[in-house]
């Protein structure tokens, strides 16, 4: 078990707290910074790392105030400032079940520990969206990666497959550019969806091929990866790729099964729904960053974790004034 | 004429623009460093300076990533990336008209310029509420002040009033402490509304002292400023204190006139109604930052500005797939 950094490891955290936060993304790590500095007394649980996601970007352009920064570095940023506003933030623990009906909402780990606290948020991110095609489990982690920054130092010199259209595939086949001799990037469509800024980045790129309009449709291999099956998906054409790794980006979906369990409504695609103040439906129980929908950005979390501290210093800890504006009544929340 | 701080100053700018910002406040910049890293030419245009409100701020401590950080330097920033990322930022030149009925949206500025745009985004912010008490416009710029960082250091060794109970009060009354021999504090309340991490650190100054349950009735003086009369709410005591200065931190309204004028539905409030992705009543137009509501937060401000730039990408230039997913068909748009 591992603390805040900035905690003596061997602090005994206590068990109840005035605002619960389950993720450390910027989502969950704005709504500390913003609830710690009302006052209230703010516990971060971290599944990995702080930064959550963010944490293994190669480069961020679009946070203002950064024009390029590390995914790791901003983090650390992140995380000094919320434990500086006097945020404790618990990791690597993993929640892994959420109890929501009482006064006190109720968190219990992995670990075996169990908090609880009067508003909880919900800030659980998003996760990657797999292929579903043939070799993808079985070479997951010999070959086929979700994070260039995590394994793209493992082929310098080496010729990897990239798999996307969207921001994140640009960024990374950027940076796997400078690592890797050759990059070819498989897209289903015949252009990018990225930012202009990225694509320009990554089409001017003289070790960047591409194969437009094309679907992996296999990832073969015998210890590791060594090349993938795609299709054209106009001509039908198929074709294999020598390839000593194959890095996938083809979006993510929203991390919102234990909240739903414990009866938290999601959309039809599994975002939580929540109104202006990022409330759920589940009284005193809120929902920031990725896991309530797109855009999938770093401004809209913040936005949203300050939303959501907000609401919970002025309408259920009463302001500074300390005169609640809603009691602490329980409206259903009912596990499906 | 000044044009940003990048752009040679004879830099003819083109009239027709595919977004135009009417702001240039962290909104107005979030939402151009987005369009313009999504390829779409953007044109920002700031009444004052790059920053808006947040540039005379003494320090930001909850914006993420920044502990602590002026406003002055942290608008420089803003204003660096939009540059960087590709925008052109005009200022200072007033928007004194819009029209938003056609296809193209047109801005009419004071220096007598006409720019057009497929898509605009209103992030003009909102502005200082005023007591409303007798000398208060008589002495304003003599004593009268709604900024501490502007107008703070003319007040050396002096004693001053601060009137107000929130954040920017907070904050102010700090930063004036160091500057002046003797702040008071008036608040209308019993206690500060401001965060918890800001209350702190005013009460256990020195050389603030506090009038609760009051407010101000009237700023006297001759030429200039030189005394303040008070009224205990509960009591109905009155109390001239005498004072150099009278810093005013009461709240905000927002800067709507403009927008509601062309069309533009606002709330009982003045505030622009949005939905999710900061979509106005009228095509095409999109309202970001404090002029659509609480928070007051740059953190709202520059998520808003993304979900603005990004929904005007995805569905107006139909993504990078040159597919729009929205018509140019024009909605009622009625002046009132």
């Amino acid at each position: 078990m591992t603390f805040g950094m900035f905690l003596p490891p061997k602090e005994e955290l206590s068990q109840e707290w005035d605002v619960i936060i389950v993720g450390g993304g910027p989502g969950g790590l704005s709504a500390a910074i913003y609830a710690s500095r009302y006052g209230l007394r703010t516990l971060v649980i971290e599944k990995e790392t702080p930064g959550g996601k963010v944490s293994v970007s190669p480069s961020i352009e679009n946070y203002p105030g950064f024009t390029s920064i590390s995914g790791e570095e901003l983090s650390r940023l992140f995380h000094e400032h919320a434990i500086k506003a006097g945020a404790k933030i618990l990791f690597p623990e993993e929640v892994i079940r959420l109890s929501l009906r009482g006064d006190w909402k109720k968190v219990y780990t992995k670990g075996g520990k169990e908090f609880s606290a009067r508003a909880l948020v919900i800030a659980t991110g998003s996760e990657d969206k797999r292929l579903g095609v043939p070799g993808e489990m079985e070479f997951y982690g010999r070959g086929v990666s979700y994070c260039a920054v995590c394994d793209g130092p493992l082929y310098k010199g080496k010729k990897v497959v990239v798999v996307g259209g969207g921001n994140t595939a640009a960024i990374s086949t950027a940076y796997l550019s400078r690592i890797a001799r050759e990059v070819i990037l498989v897209h289903r469509r015949d252009r990018m969806r990225a930012e202009q800024a990225l694509v320009e980045r990554v089409l001017e790129n003289p070790n960047v091929s591409f194969r437009w309009n094309s679907v992996v449709t296999e990832i073969m291999g015998d210890s590791r990866v060594n090349s993938v099956k795609i299709r054209n998906v106009k001509t039908g054409e198929e074709e294999a790729i020598d390839t000593d790794a194959v890095f996938i980006f083809i979006g993510v979906k929203p991390q919102s099964g234990l909240a739903k369990q414990a009866g938290v409504k999601v959309d039809e695609r599994g975002f939580i729904l929540v109104d202006y103040w990022q409330r759920t439906n589940c009284f005193a129980v809120y929902a920031v960053g990725d896991v309530t929908g797109e855009p999938m950005q770093i401004t809209k979390a913040v936005g949203e974790g300050a939303k959501a501290a907000t609401d919970i210093h002025d309408r259920l800890f009463g302001g500074a004034y300390g005169e609640p504006k809603v009691s602490w009544h329980v409206t259903p929340c009912i596990p499906e």
